[in-house]
Order: structure tokens, then sequence, then C-alpha cells
């Protein structure tokens, strides 16, 4: 049974523990490859509306995720969000737990839509998860990310309508 | 004849009299409608890699765009752009001469392909530029975009392969 919780910032330590490693091998987020836990703290959380934990039935954390809006002012009414899985929390529903709670929570914070911008399209858990969840393929960017041990590959943009 | 040239410090009170209105109506991009002089200088200069100017034949500057890359790191090698023509200059194929001078630039500058993330649908004269030069309609974003006086319109995604 996994819960999901706003993140404080007593949780950053272990949210880390489990993002660092996704981070240093690049295949699946844009993010810099030698990033510190302080840029990446800024970026999850203080570059954010909000970010959220996943917690196990013992309590403890194995997933988390951010909601922000994906464009400024005019475009600010589409959400967007990231999200992370422990590596050994990974096959359990995890993902999904925390794309639901994401998308109950866009509609409560007023967004009318939310849009993933850059879905690797070799992370066939990640796009199992939002096919599942209702979400729209838009489109492929052909070659849009370099992937750490791929190359580039296509990345894929979704949409779910909210409202 | 339109040309094109790097925008220098002292083309910015110009380039900011046609670039204000623009932001006024809210029609087109998902700038902030109050925006000042010093914040649209950051955001088309200082947040850029390269910004530039169209002059037509008598040294009067009619439109500017800016490249940088659409992603940080792993999806850095997509370029985006974005472009704008004074409005006493529109019909004169000022952001057809920039569209293709910023592919050309863009490949110079290293970059593998090109992406529009957010062009607003009403905007025809946009979207019939993009296709002519060559751009993939990667699909549509419902709603995406809150037109000041039409309300919510869809979106498009556009990119095109440059090498």
């Amino acid at each position: 049974m996994t819960t999901v919780r706003r993140l404080q910032e007593n949780d950053w330590q272990r949210v880390w523990q489990f993002m660092e490693p996704v981070i240093r091998v690049g295949q699946t987020y844009p993010f810099a490859m030698d990033m510190t836990s302080d840029e990446a703290h800024a970026m999850w959380i203080e570059a954010t509306e909000c970010a959220y934990v996943a917690e196990d039935a013992a309590g403890q954390i194995v997933g988390s995720y951010y909601i922000k809006p994906n464009q400024p002012t005019l475009g600010a009414h589409v959400a967007n969000c990231g999200y992370l899985v422990a590596e050994d929390a990974r096959g359990r529903g995890v993902a999904t737990v925390m794309g639901k709670h994401s998308l109950t929570e866009a509609v409560k914070l007023g967004y009318r839509a939310m849009q993933f911008n850059l879905v690797v399209a070799t992370n066939e858990a990640s796009l199992r998860v939002w096919k599942k969840l209702g979400f729209d393929l838009v489109g492929t960017l052909p070659g849009a990310f370099n992937h750490k041990d791929l190359g580039y590959v296509d990345a894929c943009v979704f949409y779910k309508v909210l409202v």
C-alpha cells in the first residue's frame, strides 16, 4: 500500500539518495548529470509549485514527484510534473499511484491540463503508465533526447485535459 | 530586401518598441502581459544563446529573433527560437527570412533539430511559415494557450530535424 503526502524539508536526504543515481546515469531526464544535491533541491522543490513523496506500508519513502506550471503566464494553466521511483521499489505500481495523485492534485491546484514535454521513448515503464492513466500521445520528437548509453533517441509529448 | 544580423545592445530600444505591443495583447506568446523592458531584455537576450535583428532595405529594424537550447543538458542539442515582426512590417516575408536564417544559424551553432513548443493555433501566419520551412507538426495541445481575446485555444508543437 503506497500513500502520498507533501514533501517536507527533512525528507530531502532520502529523496536525493534515490534521485542521485537516476541523474548520474542520464537515461530518463534532461538534468545535468553532475548536478549537486543543492542544485537538485532547487530544481525539484524551489522551482516548482509543490513536491510530494510516496511512502510504502512501512513508512519508507519510495518515490517523489513535483508539480509546476508547464509554461509561464498565458500557458500556466497547464501543469507539468516530474516523477522518480527508488530503484529498489520499481515494479510495485509506485509511479501509477503518484501519477493518479498528481492528476487529482493538479485539479485541486486549478490546472486545466497536464503535459509531459520529453518522455524518453526508451523508458517503456513510463510510457505504459501515462497511457494507462489516459494521457494522449501528442507526438514524437525524433532524436530529442541524448541518452547516455544509446545516443540520440526519440522523446514523446503527452497531454491530458483535466476539465 | 530583408537582411539579418546579430542584435547589438543599442538595438534594444527599437526592438522593445515593437515587442511591447505584442506582449501587451497576449495573443501569441506566454509572456507576462505586464512585462517591463528590463524583464523582456533578460528573457530575449540574457537567457538565450544569441539574438538577432532583421533590417529592411532602408536599415530600419523590422524584426528580431532569439535562439537557445529548448531543454537543458541531454536535450540541449535541440534549438528553440522566438520571433517577432514589427506590426507595420507584416506581410512582407520578414518572418520567413528570419526563419530561414535561424535554421542556418542553428546548424552553425551545433544544434541537431529545432522545436517550437507552443505555437498558438489561431496565429495562422505563423503556422503557414513553419509549414513552408519544412517543420513537421508533431501534434496539437488542446486549450494550452490562454488567448487574451479568445480564451483557451489550442497550441501546436513543431519540430524540424537539421542533421
